[in-house]
């Protein structure tokens, strides 16, 4: 059974090994509430997992310990066994999947883990982790539904209630359920007061369903941009203890993710992956009752590839008005393309990309047809530089 | 003339109103060295400004406080001032150039400032901003050449010494100086054993320049990324104090600041504007003696535009081989976009883009020209593509 005592001893067991990572204020997330966040983005290996793992092994025994560890994830909790793995001096074997993408293997491998590409989806490499445990005797070790990995991970709960102890509210993302567990955990039991909320993703609501339904519910699929909270079924150990000391939970969309994504980078100048934003984004889209309230978003990652983050940015820039691509019909004659570049520059607008093209089947026979991305301001902009090229003449034939 | 005591004086008053910034370990920055970085990206305001500006008001007369402050910034200075101003209870009016981003303007407005916009550039703000402290009797707070100024920056050098008093050396952007100056007359006061280097971008040399020549000198134009740090001539005070405590100056070249940007935000989950990242750069491309060094990088502020941040991830994932684009010619009969498109789905690219033409000017008559952007995984990745296409019969015209 999960105890505080356990989660103390965790909280000793890393206290040499993870960052005490820093409460940093966030007054524009959310203008009707006081929100903090506490920083697993900034933890050793970009997530918390790392807490849960360390934990985990190192209450092994010495034979168990020379044998080695194996685990199968393409995510934080590969990099996390990896790390904890290497400061014990124990042998690790990650399991993934042979589509995982090429940055998170490097980064696994750089901490120190053997690698094994499974071919075929997760389960498939899931299969193979039980399969060489069972050959080679190895421990295996489980991403949330282990007590001990429940208990590192409730040393986060331990740790805002020391810093910031008057906290009304905190905001947890889930996945498989491990870190809210620990967390709602240690908190319940030294001040019931404090509410405990849990997010997942729209995409990928196995324990909001489950938790709705009174009863354990497997997805089929999952599909959203928060990967590393993209999990079909509950834990069994997680299931209950969320059952009991969780107030609620709620969902976010992928553009709620994206938008809090982007809020982050902006106003706060932190990188979060899309499953260690969802806190965020419940409390920018008032999703629970943060109003009035002392809140503690828990961003509980940083692992997102730059060219999901460079998407996220460009979709937050179209969203927001301060990108948009236009598309116009000119009149095939000399200086037409001058004209708009013009009215566009004399605007302020900033044109990043053009692409400009004859008798297209869309215009008329003499017309040609401009495709033109630029950088504005917000949407007052763009309607005025739009009312500019439509006074002298130029048909829109769309925006967006 | 500028003391410890007036710094510590300084570290007293700011206490109640500025974070004290965490120090996180970098270990992939430079493997060679072991770096940390002082995160004043996450200092309120997003940058360092606010220390120096809140001391300098506290230190007004009930006169001065009542008549209001002045100042000329279109960055982080102007945040510094407005926020300091608020919490002060004090009056300010911000003169930027007409021209700056709205972006840094709505920040500044929403510190509770008053925005002052002037015709032209940035020369133009200040003299109009001087020309209203004397109208008006407005006090002006300078961003770096002012004794007040550089002892609240200087807290910063006392926060070093207490959070990781073993270090052997410190990196600090200089534009201005002020920074630079309060951190190095601290710690050189106290520990002249740490080594204090100073970086410039190349393409704003002007300190670097001054101190070579022995005079103060100015710049005709600046260019750089690191708008933050592109100031045309030092102050005298600074010039003064960095000659004294500084061991030296080196520069860093727009490409070299963007991948320490994107090094940050992939490694770090830290979001860095230009100038505050040319302190990595400097440790990353081994500008100043850090092999085995204890060194801390400062990262000055994170005030980065966001379409300026999109830039510099595609611009990072070019030179690293995640990303390229393709000229293909194709012969004019029907499958061919097929074949490519397969061809490269085997191999797991992701196409993000396609434009494809008939009769083309650089291809034959009855040829068409493919244009084709992908996400890649690394140089070997675009080259087997590269081989695949080859092998299938098509031509590429060029890659970059």
């Amino acid at each position: 059974m999960l105890t505080l005592d356990k989660i103390y001893s965790a909280k000793y067991v890393l206290k040499q090994i993870i960052r005490e990572t820093d409460i940093i204020r966030a007054p524009k997330i959310n203008p009707d509430a006081d929100i903090y966040l506490k920083t697993e983005n900034l933890q050793i290996t970009g997530s918390f997992k790392v807490r849960g793992a360390y934990f985990r092994m190192s209450r092994l025994s010495a034979e168990e310990k020379a044998k080695g560890v194996i685990a199968c994830s393409a995510g934080n909790h590969a990099q996390g066994v990896a790390l904890a793995a290497a400061k014990n001096g124990i042998k690790s074997i990650i399991c993934l999947p042979d589509s995982a993408p090429i940055s998170k293997i490097e980064a696994t491998k750089s901490y120190g883990a053997e690698i094994c590409l499974v071919k075929g989806v997760y389960d498939d490499a899931y299969a193979e982790a039980l399969r060489q445990r069972d050959e080679y005797g190895y421990t295996f070790i489980h991403p949330f539904d282990d007590e001990d990995v429940i208990a590192g991970q409730g040393t986060i709960g331990l740790e805002l209630l020391e810093q910031i102890p008057d906290m009304e509210a905190v905001i947890i993302p889930i996945g498989g359920g491990g870190l809210i567990s620990g967390v709602a955990f240690a908190i319940k039991k030294l001040n019931p007061d404090i509410k405990v909320y849990g997010v997942q993703a729209s995409g990928a609501p196995s324990m909001f369903n489950s938790i709705r339904d009174n009863k354990i519910e497997r997805l089929e699929s999952v599909s959203t941009i928060a990967d590393g909270i993209a999990v079909k079924e509950p834990g069994e150990n997680t299931y209950n203890l969320i059952s009991e000391y969780v107030d609620d939970i709620v969902t976010v969309t992928d553009d709620e993710i994206s938008a809090a994504i982007l809020a982050l980078m902006e106003q706060q100048k932190l990188v979060t992956e899309g499953a260690g934003a969802v806190s965020v984004a419940a409390a920018m889209f008032n999703k629970v009752p943060v109003k009035g309230k002392k809140t503690v978003c828990l961003l509980s990652g940083g692992n997102i590839d730059v060219t999901i983050l460079s998407r996220v940015i460009k979709r937050g820039l179209l969203m927001s008005g301060r990108s948009c691509s236009m598309n116009i019909e000119l009149i095939d004659k000399p200086g037409q393309l001058m004209d708009v570049s013009r009215i566009i520059a004399e605007l302020g607008g900033n044109v990043t990309s053009i692409h400009h093209e004859r008798a297209n089947e869309g215009s008329a026979v003499n017309g040609c047809y401009l495709r033109i991305v630029l950088e504005t301001r917000n949407y007052d902009h763009i309607e005025q530089i739009r009312q500019a090229l439509t006074d002298a003449g130029f048909k829109i034939l769309n925006i967006n």
